[in-house]
């Protein structure tokens, strides 16, 4: 189960697809090995980036049930359950916890109206979700929601509510006005993990960022970040991630940002295609090129390797 | 089948829940039969009054199902299909038109670029949807994508588009330029429904509409303003509109509306409950008293009994 | 000076202009003229609906000028001063102030974050006016921005506040709760006038609305709804509302109905010219035919007279 | 005067304040100075990142005759005009081409529907600047108005387009289809200069760009990139740009960049304070840090000198 005292890299599973379309289990086995193999603390399953929406009910059952049987309790895996309707989210959070899940993620929807009907949601949410472990989203710039750190505070006077993906932008101050509510005994120690692909990682971790939940492909670098900002050896830390950052830039371009992660984890040979589901974008000759350079100097300048 | 002759009135029909928040299948047959009395010439499933979004994949075939059964083939059944990915709007198409449906609605998602990236989604999407014959629903209010009418005739040249819901708004000049596109040659004709709750029935009339596609709570008004308007009964045809339009205005609210619609059709004794699935509003005791007192005088003024 | 218990119709003024695009002094004499004689008991210049975002700084100064010089304190006059800087809302108010206008109307802009933010925004805002009496526009479908009741109730702590302009929509419910903290000691009495278009004039004087600002081209029918609602007389109040509801509907789609408004204040002898400045929506010939059979039915129903 | 071979880097200068919000006049001259010691090639006053809407008019003037006196002709200046009316427009671009400037740049504004609506937009917008070279800047995540390849196209075969101010993103293949349509003969060629903080300009560049319009606060960098790609020597021009991407990163935050652009700009003797006009955020002493620590890194790194 997922505790408030969560930490490290989560990694945000994309859902691997044949290319035809259909779930790519074999590549999902792999990606889930490679990722636990680079560091990951934990998993999430079924994000945005995971191309939830375009999922069949099934088929994201199937899906959860195969990296769950894979990850076979080695660390905690996050399913995402946003839905317009409690009823769904309910459904989703009960079938993902019955199969092994240890918490439930959910960002409130668009169209709420000021604090107060934002609050609600949130408590309505956790109540949907039942006695799993809630992991709050917030992320405006998709949503449009805007939540506050007394709001924060005042979810996290509910025990349900273990973590905070913190991708407010700009965020850092609130991360730093929610760790000092902490401090100050306003609330309740939880855990918060920094969000919007990793931009921000070394300033989310001096701000006291636990960790990190996103999707880049190299999952490695961002463990090996936090490591060094752990271990005091900050100009270290901003050593290997800045090596990283072009790529990370080239992977936060809106709707291009999933094809170009993909591609990538293809050339990392952890998925045996970099296909989305229609609706969606494919890249330009171009573009690869682009990003297959990106990739050689990280080989040459960071050590890292491909595959 | 749904063919470009299509006119009249389709109901949207609402789903009917019982207070748990259970299908409500005695009610849906009740509101089946009530829409075909008051002279519904087709009926539409699964939109957003209908709270698609909030049904399970199950509920919503169950619902289909029963819906279909009942009408057994009197009018035309269209079903939407908006997903945010082709492969569900597939598989809610097949299952749809597999169990008698006449046709699917579908509306342009938000985030598409440009009239190119949305004349080549409907091309996507008719190829989706496979055979069935294509509603096009056009509502930027809700999606932010505009249609123009040159690229309804673009759409038009492929015989699977049979019907346009224009509810553009301001929308009438687009209706009448499609009609006049029409008459000069540049595309076949259409059938063409306004939309938006029937709040410019007369004008789209005038405009060239074959109908309207609204689940406005007294489908037999709007089968009357279409008749007497047909007869060129101008004057009473907006008579009999006016009455109305106090009820049609409050139905409009956006995020309330569905709910004054609802308890409406409690009080016309087609519902059993007017309830929501949550998350959703609930009606006030003045905003009932107030819709109420908007009955009451349509029961005087206009002859029209509520049950 | 506004006060906390202004009431009755201000009407907001659109901007005449010449067909060349220059201010139209003799109209705006002429305007003036007719809303005070229509019975209006304020006015309001350079709101939304004013074209105020199209005038020079100087030209907003003139037309302003021109007003107050007619009203000459027969009643009081609002001026907008929204800007996207604080030292424009202070210029303008300043200036308007100066030369005589009873208040200043100000809507939060788009892209405040949560209530805190909105409601510093609001102090901010009553500081750059200075002394001037406050007017708050609570005008959500425009600014996306939220304002609660007890948000309000902050507000109104400070005495420059005097004003609501209240037209979110749905928002009955929330006028109702401003006017229950009132009774309940938790808040002081504010004047409220409702808004959008006046659509909902009946229902928001049964909420304890002051009256109405709007610049619905009939102000002598919302003068006589508000004195038939004061007087009890309900039914006749609802009559004669209803009477205008096809051409109120008319004139709120967006982006057309201020070319709408001004067509009709052309044919009541009111302006000389409808021009729009440029961006600007033409009617077409359909809609201008579809509003005058709308103002023949008036003359004919209600015994309104054009000019 | 602009013409479409125009090239380079283009600084988007902020405009100065004093502590009370005043100009700071002073400053605009040194920050003028610095930009062309740094190897501008023209500037950009009164954009989105000017603090333009925050301007009244005749502040706008006396900033622009300011720069424009001491650039005195060495390079161009582009001057933004970017209105809600076209007499604004109009306005602006008189004056400031009266006092020397270059050229005008305006974006289209949010709410135009179509492709046809908003090429006939630019059009207007042309003839409301009158013989102005005019430069459009494609900014879809400020107005959400797409722009394509066809439509720049289109605009571009009047001449007096002369430059694309390229920021859609993802906007790189839009770039290359751009330049695939002049080497087609299918439109002539223009000057394209990339945004978006310059977060994309060695891709930018290998597109075909002819350069960048922003206002990160190195300008220096960009130039020498620029020397390094158009000197093939990609790998050198992407060092250089690597170590400055982390503060290009921070420069990005919405809301914040500007703030942060500013407190650069005094830490390099340009400004002589950070004073943003209010409304606008205040930088915390956590940000202010680690801005600093990026730039003591910079320092160290890139033999950049500070001031």
């Amino acid at each position: 189960m997922l505790t408030r005292n969560a930490k490290g890299v989560f990694v945000i599973a994309p859902t691997p697809f044949l290319p035809d379309g259909a779930l790519d289990l074999a590549s999902t086995d792999r990606m889930t090995d490679a990722f636990l193999a680079a560091g990951a603390q934990g998993l999430t399953l079924l994000g945005v980036m995971g191309e939830a929406p375009k999922l069949e009910q099934e088929e994201a059952l199937t899906f959860t049930k195969r990296v769950l049987q894979r990850v076979a309790g080695r660390v905690p895996v996050v399913v995402g359950a946003s839905a317009p309707g409690f009823a769904t989210m309910r459904a989703i959070a009960r079938g993902s916890m019955d199969l092994g899940a240890a918490g439930i993620m959910v960002a409130p929807p668009p169209g709420l109206k000021g604090d107060d009907a934002v609050s609600s949601y949130i408590m309505q949410a956790m109540d949907a979700v039942g006695d799993a472990p809630f992991v709050l989203q917030d992320f405006p710039q998709l949503t449009g929601i805007h939540i506050s750190a007394a709001m924060v505070a005042r979810a996290a006077a509910d025990a349900r509510l273990v973590m905070l993906k913190a991708e407010d932008c700009p965020g850092l101050d609130k991360l730093s006005a929610i760790r000092q509510m902490e401090k100050d005994g306003k609330m309740p120690r939880i855990s918060i993990l920094g969000g919007n692909g990793g931009q921000f990682l070394p300033e989310e971790l001096s701000r006291g960022a636990d960790g990190v939940m996103t999707g880049y492909a190299f999952p490695e670098m961002l463990v090996k970040v936090i490591a060094l900002m752990g271990a005091g050896q900050r100009d270290a830390a901003q050593d290997a991630f800045d090596a990283h950052l072009p790529l990370i830039r080239s992977e936060l371009q809106p709707g291009l940002g999933l094809a170009i992660r993909k591609h990538v984890l293809v050339r990392r040979g952890i998925l045996a295609h970099a296909t989305l589901r229609a609706p969606g974008p494919k890249l330009s000759a171009a573009t690869v090129s682009e990003i297959d350079y990106l990739l050689r100097r990280l080989e040459m300048h960071s050590g890292i390797k491909l595959s």
